[in-house]
């Protein structure tokens, strides 16, 4: 019987042996995004952020329109690098210095490149740790998201020597001073009525705790929606049995996208998200899942040169089937390493932008 | 062991001693309108009425563009009074008056405003009724929808003395004189080939039934995915646990849309609603349940002014699990009270227009 | 008991005895196209294709914008033809000759239009094959998609005589020279590192097989709302009662789209269709099954005076549950006739063009 022979044209994806020091990728399938994407963002995550919903709101404070919303933007370029990056990898490790450098709106277009800078076999000799740092661009060839991610990659070939061992510095932090507000962005004067809550920056303190009172189930169709949507093929999100676990898996961004929009009812004047610190996605998503979410101040930082608008860096906790009752339910740290509650899903620690009093 | 405190910055909407007669709310983010959402609406209910679908055939009626579906517009103005007025209902009564005073495009602003006009105790003194008279703005500040709701929501503090009743008087319905048809809009010379029906205002009869060939199973990705896309944060919809009856509850207006959307095939000419005169949500909707419609032509008037047009009113019934055999078996009255089939979850009193021959 | 009358407003289709060699339906409901569109197919089926991604690489191109997918275009205009055509159907029984003649960008509106071009009755009296040659056409009344389809519709009397054999002449593929591609779209200097594969036209050979490794569960809110958005009212796509298989049938069309979408890794430069040559949906697919992708290399033309592009003729199998392990698993011929295997859901003949070297 002639059986037909399958040629090597299907993408194999990178291998741990496969990534060099200083090596550049230049992603594949730019996107253009549009007032379409939004929409369905809002549809998927039930977002209300007003500078992503409201054109004369937006426009009001020097923005060109309003803008893409930063997770929507965040995901779809991560997306980008998950073919070159993360296809064979076990495991998404971390984020770091995720800085939301420029507004993004309708019409432009992403594209994103990564350079290898870390490198860290595991003493297993199976598969290491590869440290990107990563640029989204516009048409412009202008960079609108930066970040650094760590993700553990199989090897392929076990006989390949392990490479030298190259681990980059990481900021816990992106300092007050690295945040990005262009200059022409004016939150003097800002309506609070617009959004719901009189809160403003002045009124946060660190230490303080919010519990979002709304919870979401994600279903089956609303992540899979969403993960094609930032065109992320990562394809444990799509078929189970690509899944260790048996089931589909949440992607971790869609989580953190559900949680940020439940945390609207206490932070309405958290505009937009100036930067990402760092985050765990500390136990799986399933569809079927409910989640709810807490915020944390973890800080409260004047922004250099302006009066008109503070940063707060918040830690927003993802919780599934039902809410903490405290915060400190949340994790534990045994030995110095944090041991989480099993349903807890999310811990991010990132800075939002919110106008001053 | 140290419990962080949360603190009160999540908003607890209001309670029914919140409520003052002639108070005035100005609803949270505004929200632009986009194809994007256009997209969508026909993605989650199968619309097909042509002058949300088709640009050039709004455009040669005199419309600017093609129009954002009447009951997707309403239902995101809707969407934006729930955290002040409904978040702590245990019931939406009813809707009356309402009217589509202006057409709406793609790229309009939508906020939404509410006047508390009627107040009522109940006798357990747990709970009362709130009137409020809403209107929803474009970002000229125009009328672009109007109406008049009822709720009934939850006591906060028992001890806080019932108001003075105020009951609003209501019509049962937007006279034909009260319609708003912009003055450049012809249905002169409309052709009815667009639609696919050559049925037209002249050709309804007072009393003639309609039933509607179609059913549409609802899914719970569906109706989250709808009811997100309407910013409607309406508890019940997305939380099993916060649903008195162990499931989440698909939202009265998707309901309302999905069977306005089975109703094409019978009333493709209906071209636009310009009222809901009344309506009630006579049983719950839930994720996986197949609704049919019925339509009962009411009335049938002319337009003061216009030879081109008139208006039908219509009876929608949506039905799940089958259709009613006769649309008698829909509801019958018992002591004078509006008895229904446990199978109907829709009963809407409202008034479209139709080009005539 | 008073029982209203149902009246006959709603629509009830063709039957075969209401088909005449030479009709013809300019069908309902034109629809404009939007970005919105565009981005929901991208969350629907997870596509990548380039041209309907980004902008500015379409443009470089020469194309006004990016393109509208030509799958989510003819989806579209086929759902137009189906109340006029197969609402009464059977069975579809394939496609030919479907040519996509010119791009087709947001903000253009669709509508349909077909020609009875064949007519055969089943000997059992109870039905017939109906042809129909289709075109869609946009707002400056271009055509931008043609094609041929068959399908078994019932009869509603089965008194009627049979009408007069005729049966179409029908080419098995789409001959090259027949194939559109505008004369300003260049292909000169198409950067490959866009699409993240090298491999262009020069590199497939005929009888090459490419496995695509990636899976997709198609649940039931996806291609429902897929459906929808194609506004294709077969009613046996959203209510379980009028399927006879006891739940809903996926629509063909989006097993085909998600098939296309699984087929970019390994076929990332085949940028556009120009043809489809034929098909079959060879058994059912339903809500949960995951759908995996195989291609193979059919036929490989050069263009008439062109030398920067060429044409590809693939063959796409649509497999469920689990991927095929040789293609010839996929189908046997017994006694002349294909004999699939029962989890092959597509098997698809159809026309890319690809950039060459």
């Amino acid at each position: 019987m002639h059986k037909t022979n399958a040629t090597n044209k299907s993408p194999r994806g990178n291998f741990f042996e496969d990534f060099k020091i200083g090596q550049v990728f230049q992603h594949a399938t730019p996107r253009t995004l549009s007032d379409g994407d939004s929409a369905l963002y809002i549809a998927l995550t039930g977002a209300r952020q007003v500078l992503h919903s409201a054109q004369p709101v937006a426009h009001a404070m020097g923005y060109q329109n309003r803008t893409i919303d930063d997770l929507l933007a965040f995901h779809i370029a991560l997306g980008k690098t998950v073919p070159d990056i993360s296809i064979n990898a076990i495991a998404n490790l971390g984020y770091a210095q995720v800085q939301f450098v420029r507004p993004i709106y309708a019409g432009d277009t992403i594209s994103a490149k990564s350079t290898v800078v870390g490198l860290k076999q595991n003493s297993d000799g199976k598969s290491g740790i590869v440290y990107v740092q990563c640029e989204a661009l516009n048409q412009d060839h202008q960079v609108v998201i930066s970040w650094i991610r760590w993700v553990m990659v199989r090897k392929s070939n076990l006989d390949t020597p392990a490479p030298e061992t190259v681990i980059p510095e990481l900021s816990k932090v992106v300092n007050a001073k690295h945040l990005n507000i262009p200059s022409n962005i004016e939150y003097d004067g800002f309506d609070t009525s617009i959004t719901g809550s009189s809160f403003v920056w002045d009124d946060y303190e660190i230490g303080e705790v919010i519990n979002h009172p709304s919870g979401m189930t994600v279903d089956e169709s609303d992540h899979t929606l969403a993960t094609k949507l930032y065109q992320n093929p990562a394809r444990l999100h799509f078929d189970a049995s690509k899944s260790t676990y048996g089931k589909r898996l949440v992607f971790g961004g869609h989580v953190m996208s559900v949680c940020r929009a439940l945390s609207y009812e206490g932070l309405e004047n958290a505009l937009s998200i100036a930067a990402i610190n760092g985050g765990a996605h500390c136990n799986p998503t399933f569809g079927g899942d409910t989640l709810y979410a807490h915020s944390e101040v973890l800080d409260r930082w004047e922004i250099p040169g302006r009066t008109d608008v503070g940063a707060l860096r918040l830690r927003l906790i993802g919780v599934k089937e039902k809410p903490l009752r405290f915060l400190s339910d949340a994790a534990s740290t045994i030995n110095g390493k944090q041991s989480y509650n099993p349903n807890v899903v999310l811990d991010l620690d990132y800075t939002v932008l919110m106008p001053r009093r």
